[in-house]
């Protein structure tokens, strides 16, 4: 197993891999998975990369799972980094990239999390797994169960649209609808998995949902050459994918893929659920709950994620910001990434549009900076959340 | 420009390229692109594609567009052809593929054909494109006409999902509703394009949609190691696809990148609508309209294709069949590729799940072929449509 070792994010406690391990025994903050790294950058080339498959477990060397029969890979990943000459043009930015996650498979970037997540569960011994979830990774990890022969349980708030219940039902999971939100949803989940013996894959619970989610870094590296854009948008809930960038990156730079000049990460959330903002503003290390979370980008509607502090620290350290925008801001974002590129995209991408108009208009982002914008999911799984709102 | 002749599919007419074209001027058959392929063998080789994008456009030696500048390119094509052994186990055989075409752009294969002819109008010089639709082909028209700049007008039939007039609207594109089928929907189209001068891309209309679309045979070839499969089922509604991976093939030969094996190619209808079935099963060169159209896998809705007959020849020279499948078999294919490979599929993709199934029962496929399975389309697009069947 290419994993050596598993490091706690708050304290220093190691574990050994090859158990199914959640968070740290001590201090419940998430582990992270550890390679070395000497070893992986003999092999993981710039060379050596172009000729390999076109899906995130190209960058093998540090991905938790070693034999290519074990991954339960349905094509995640590689996707386009595409050049938005239009929509730069619409925000008055002259090199505005969009990293389009929407082909993944589930519609979603939580493919990638989920492809490696239950891959390892699988790996690990696990026969049933287990989640709450906005829908997009409740879809991801019933797709990626289904391809494993894995039994999985998905908690989501019932308020979801219906898409995602029967989505999620075709690939054989059973879902229960929570009232409330996905941190009502996770308690539901957390007990019964303690009853029943299930694998939680919640959000950063477990250590590899966020190996799966660094490969858009390594993705934004290779796509750019080895190199990294001045600024990085992401629609930010639970916040792996901005933290698990932030990790591949330090991954990269010891392996000597890249120099140390980091993007500046933007933390994009919605008005109307905006913790990671207010802790930044604030100069918090931490983002305490927010009350009556509201957004239809319902993969932002996360009142309270494991991993603030990561995302804070990340944040802070790039040089970066947290920025919040409206719902009408959300739909309009959404609208000029159609209109423009002929990107039908999930408010979640539409939100970060919209961030970067107002970056733009405040003069944060210079106007021949290199940015990247993120689009995590497709549109179609949203129509029924836009359709009142457009 | 690559493309050196466009040849008439039925007379002996040949066309010079440069010009906006649509069918042959003598006898209205579609026309196909011809290029120096002894010329295109010296760079098109195995060891050069391994390091080229992860696009359709890979292929660029027998694509029509030489500049890349000039390629309208959201990322369409090159898609997982995915290993299927619990599905394959299901039904009895060893060696099922799905080309899994979801995840393209807009969310179907259509995506690769007009993002060759949407370049290809725009390199002529036209201004505005149309075509009628089920509702994939106009999604996909819209979004590469607002990727470049050009205006477009869609005609679909008026009991299309919702989902797809908030799409191709979203990419700024005119949509009209027509009381009727697609065939309707292109009368329509047709005459506003003489009346308003719009470049007409109907299928098979213009010659490039198909030069999209054979990429499909490219990949399949590539994929597997410079081999095709043994059998390979297609849904079929215009054929462009199928026509398309025909002179893929061809092509591939002649440049010595395949030998002269070719798979039998397998025509899947929906038995509301079966025209190429029974002009197959009839003996017949060519396909009467059928009346009274009727399926919920709405990219089969097409009571007359002009590409029939070379979707007939093609089926008869590779020694393979039409089948037609019920929309409960539709249904039963769809829920068997999301329970058993965690693929929610359109039903397009389905009806080849179920005709797979028959084919097996008949005795018509053998347990150790090798067989590939085509799902043309995301299922989310379709769940207005699934909904009242599931
Ligand atoms: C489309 C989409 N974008 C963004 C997010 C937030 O992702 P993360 O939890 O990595 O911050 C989600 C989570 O559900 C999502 O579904
Ligand atoms: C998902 C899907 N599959 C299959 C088809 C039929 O494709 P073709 O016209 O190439 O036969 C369509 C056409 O609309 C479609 O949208
Ligand atoms: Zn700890
Ligand atoms: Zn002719």
């Amino acid at each position: 197993m290419p994993v050596i070792r598993l490091d706690c994010t708050k304290c220093d406690r190691t574990f050994a891999p090859g158990a199914v391990l959640n968070l740290c025994t001590s201090c419940s903050a998430p582990l992270f998975a550890r390679y070395d790294l000497e070893r992986a950058a003999k092999t993981l080339r710039p060379e050596a990369l172009a000729t390999r498959e076109r899906s995130m477990w190209r960058y093998h060397e540090v991905m938790p799972v070693e034999d290519p029969a074990q991954r339960l890979s349905l094509g995640e990943g590689y996707t386009p980094l595409l050049h938005a000459p239009r929509l730069s043009e619409w925000l008055g930015l002259k090199r505005v990239m969009v990293k389009d996650e929407g082909g993944n498979p589930t519609g979603s970037f939580k493919a990638r999390g989920l492809s490696a997540a239950v891959s390892m569960a699988k790996v690990l011994g696990a026969k049933a797994v287990c989640l709450p979830s906005a829908g997009n990774a409740g879809s991801a990890l019933a797709a990626y169960a289904a391809r494993g022969g894995l039994e999985a349980h998905v908690f989501v708030p019932k308020d979801i649209a219906s898409l995602f219940l029967m989505e999620t039902r075709a690939y054989g999971a059973h879902v229960e609808t929570v009232d409330g939100l996905i941190t009502d949803a996770g308690r539901v989940c957390a007990s019964l998995a303690r009853e029943h013996g299930w694998y939680e894959c919640a959000t950063l619970k477990e250590p590899y949902r966020v190996e799966g989610k660094k490969t858009m870094g390594y993705e934004l590296a290779e796509q750019l050459d080895w190199t990294l854009p001045d600024v990085i948008l992401y629609p930010t809930g639970g916040g792996t994918g901005l933290i698990g960038m932030w990790k591949a990156f330090e991954e990269m730079e010891t392996m000597g893929l890249i120099g140390s000049k980091r993007p500046r990460m933007v933390a994009v959330q919605a008005e109307g659920c905006a913790p990671i903002v207010k802790a930044h503003a604030e100069g918090q290390p931490d983002a305490p709950m927010w009350p009556g979370a509201t957004t239809h980008a319902h993969g932002l509607r996360v009142p309270k994620a494991l991993g603030d502090f990561l995302i804070l620290r990340a944040v802070k350290a790039s040089g970066g910001t947290a920025i919040s925008v409206t719902e009408e801001e959300i739909v309009q974002g959404t609208k000029e990434l159609a209109a423009s590129e002929g990107l039908f995209a999930a408010p979640e991408g539409g939100a970060c549009v919209a961030a970067l108009r107002k970056l733009q208009s405040a003069g944060q982002v210079a106007p021949d900076e290199s940015v990247v914008v993120f689009n995590t999911g497709t549109g179609f799984k949203y129509v029924e959340n836009m359709t009142p709102l457009w």
